[in-house]
């Protein structure tokens, strides 16, 4: 079964990254298959979990600020965000500290 | 068109909200509407996104804690979190801390 990203205690830290897709693919799809195999196998990666209708919400869980930064300035992730305005209409990144956490 | 939620320069907070569903409605539908509703119109509630396919994720966004605590402890939605097992096989709530945000 499809579940929550399973995380550590907190704190830790999360980006939310909300999107509105241009029409098309452009190469989107298998990007994004890229990036999230590439993603998970950075130094401090914790855990990811996306859906979208019409928008996109994925949040990507990770051990710091700086092992988000190395991934934000990864080269082969930096020529991704350089192709941002081909998939996205507008998108919003959220660079998040999670303080508390509670679920089943 | 949908957009990301519009929210004020950082810091403010996000509830990270991703659950998978059980299946049948249980009332899930009405409640989701009249729970955002209700939100909407708490002190310091600042947006809200959603999406969900396999898994759901929600983000709301919040003035502060004090503000994200007032709703979690408001009757009616403390009637809804009573029926959560009815509605989601599994969920896990994060609260966070937004300490940064950019797009376009």
């Amino acid at each position: 079964m499809i579940t929550p990203a399973v995380t550590p205690d907190p704190p830790y830290y999360a980006v939310i990254f909300t999107s509105v897709r241009t029409p098309g693919d452009h190469g989107y799809e298998e990007a994004a298959i890229e990036m999230l195999a590439l993603a998970s196998a950075q130094p401090g990666f914790l855990g990811f979990e996306t859906a979208r209708q019409e928008i996109g919400i994925s949040g990507s869980y990770w051990r710091s600020l700086e092992a988000i930064r190395a991934w934000k300035e990864h080269a082969t992730h930096r020529d991704a965000q350089s192709r941002a305005t081909d998939w996205y209409a507008s998108l919003r990144v959220r660079i998040c500290r999670v303080v508390r956490e509670y679920g089943f």
